[in-house]
């Protein structure tokens, strides 16, 4: 036993600097059946030498099998200054038109493997790391080649397995792979969805439209409701992609394709769209759970604004707020800098703060706790607010009484774990 | 001694959590000689009651003694929930026109002293604390009424001691009271400046124009060169107030009483308002110096823009970015994300990323480090960066390569003790 003195002395600083215990994310990388990837997609993730131990994956490749390359749709960061793979893939989907030249929609399935000269430039790239820091290029295509050529593609694979190989090697300070997958069915017919993710800090994207745009569903890719809707630490990165392929697998040789369109099943497109916006937002939400250091996963709702453009900035200001973060770390029920965050931005028209009401929204489906109801401070049970904020999960409410627009934003805490990664990331 | 062991555990606990030794700020509150403060005012600091410890000051005072009132002009925080001080103070000035009434820039020397019930129409009030918690209005009235009374106001005072009372009475978290004093002569006469000042968090000031006008001088007391371009979270207040007073004290009776006006003395007028923005400037940095849990004063220099607003708002991004921020804490040069928050708004001409150069620049006048030159990552010396970023003052340059016109920020690193202050602020 240590004197008492001292341990006292440790038991306190421990108590009051130390880290929270980080929330368990064990059940967010739960394997997933096989059956719910799509066909046609062979990936794996390798260890290419970027990174100097062995065992460490450090590359990615996923690659579309069935009927020449996938049609692709991206959309990138507006920050101007763009990565370089930001760049080369914006390259390769105005040169081949998002892949549509292989067939516009219907896909050639004649079309023979490429060589892998030719899939350089059919190739979308994607990076992550310290900003500046120059990748050892010639590692990265012999690590791309190694699997884009037959002979020698033996750890490709479509399994869960193989997926989540690949999830793990684009990993940094994600402390899980992010994988999901979803089926479901549209006039009788099956579609699969796959998708992973990356990333834990410098999360605040705001990508621009698709471009080339979508060649199957106008689907806002952009996700107003998803990618563009999330928060860790309010820095935009340099890299912000999402590429989204389609190469038509599902579809049997003797079956005639049929685009979902609206015009034609507006059903069907709804369907599709929602479907697709609801895996998306899964996705962006992963990224935020394991925001760099944080403790809680808190959705900050606003409604009543005149437009959608309006509710967005105030929920990210909201979400971007280190008062409010830091007080979300501390579960501190303090709804006064919500309301200092709220008003701090212009808007479309002025705030009535008569006409604004802030409240907790507990995610265990008990009664939401008003903090503040129409400019009024209510009464505040501080035994219930600490309770709602003192789960991992907790919905910020704001409603601005000024129109019929909504919109939401994910964001986490910010905590001493945040500063500790972040101020050591380089070393 | 403690078991080996354990010790070692502390230790290594110690140098990877614990806050670095805050910097220490006593050279900051140095005492000034009498002379530099203005005539006509005597001050206070008091316990009112609004604390529980009665050893605890609570409430300034500050009573223009000469000619009246004085003529005053104000600017508030733009936040759509102003503090109910910031409306009662925007009454006040509206309906005495900024005190100009008794006698428009010359001053009625023979205003009676006026009844403590005339005096609340013609006080300017200012609070700070928790948003949403009502203050004891009543404790604060008597508290303003025992000061402002002839009779009971035997704790007033002009000296330095006196001012800084006042100055230590509406601390919150500050470190150490806020308080400078500056003389300069122009044509013969001598000008004096006091001024105090408070907040170390919640501080992104975004005032609006001083409304009414001031009547003296066409000073921008925005301060685009002071209070509106600090930021120690990037939140912004509901309470933000600046507040200029002027009673004339100093011209003695015999004399012609003549306004600094720029049509009529341009040299005057410019070496009055360079000396008030200098002022105003050192009162904003001492907030920013004393910037909850910071261990950096940090300039942000934006360059080479085409509108002061457009660096101005690069300028503050950079000084808001979660990342730089704490990279600075962890004297940490990554220059890549001081890049990342650069490009991540739009401005008025789009961004070309080959114009764009990135330097440090130490506060003891050794030679600037670039870090990227017209876009070009410089091969950096990282023994030179660490030596500069370790210093506890610091300016981060960037040139836009767009146009002419710059702007500065002022902020601070991003630490463990932020955190800690934030999380349990209320607790």
């Amino acid at each position: 036993m240590p004197p008492p003195r001292l341990f006292a002395q440790v038991k306190r600083f421990a108590s009051t600097i130390v880290s929270k215990p980080m929330p368990s994310k064990t059940h967010l990388h739960a394997p997933l059946p096989d059956s719910l990837f799509p066909k046609g997609y062979v990936l794996t993730g390798i260890h290419s030498g970027i990174k100097k131990k062995p065992e460490l994956l450090d590359l990615a490749v996923i690659l579309s099998t069935a009927n020449g390359p996938a049609t692709a749709a991206a959309c990138f960061t507006r920050n101007a200054f763009k990565a370089a793979p930001v760049v080369v893939s914006q390259e390769v989907l105005q040169r081949s038109g998002g892949g549509r030249r292989m067939g516009n929609g219907a896909r050639d399935r004649r079309a023979p493997r490429a060589p892998p000269s030719a899939l350089v430039h059919e190739t979308l790239v994607m990076s992550t790391g310290v900003i500046g820091q120059t990748l050892p290029i010639e590692k990265i295509i012999a690590g791309i080649s190694s699997q884009a050529t037959a002979a020698s593609a033996r750890n490709l694979g479509s399994t869960f397995e193989a997926w989540e190989r690949a999830a793990r090697a684009f990993m940094t300070t994600d402390t899980f792979p992010k994988l999901r997958a979803r089926s479901f069915t549209i006039n009788g017919k099956e579609y699969r969805l796959a998708g992973m993710d990356k990333g834990a800090g410098m999360i605040h994207p705001n990508m621009g439209p698709p471009a080339p745009a979508p060649p199957a569903v106008g689907v806002d890719l952009r996700g107003r409701w998803s990618f563009n809707s999330i928060s860790v630490d309010g820095d935009m990165s340099t890299n912000d992609t999402i590429v989204v392929l389609a190469n038509g697998a599902a579809i049997s040789d003797s079956e005639i394709q049929e685009e979902i369109d609206e015009e034609h099943d507006k059903t069907a497109y709804e369907t599709f769209r929602d479907e697709l916006t609801a895996f998306a937002t899964e996705l962006a939400q992963l990224v935020v759970r394991d925001g760099e250091g944080a403790t809680k996963f808190v959705t900050v709702s606003v409604e009543g604004a005149p437009t959608y453009e309006d509710a967005h900035k105030v929920a990210s200001r909201i979400s971007t707020s280190a008062l409010v973060k830091t007080a979300l770390f501390g579960e501190d029920a303090n709804w006064g800098r919500i309301l200092a965050a709220t008003g701090s931005i212009p808007l479309s028209a002025p705030l009535d703060p008569t006409r604004v009401s802030v409240s907790f929204v507990p995610v265990d489906g008990s009664s939401p706790l008003p903090l503040l109801v129409n400019g009024e401070p209510e009464k505040v049970d501080e035994v219930r607010a600490k309770e709602i904020v003192s789960a991992e999960d907790l919905e910020i409410k704001v409603e601005l009484g000024l129109g019929k627009e909504s919109a939401k934003y994910w964001t986490c805490d910010f905590s001493y774990e945040y500063v500790k990664i972040n101020g050591d990331y380089r070393t």
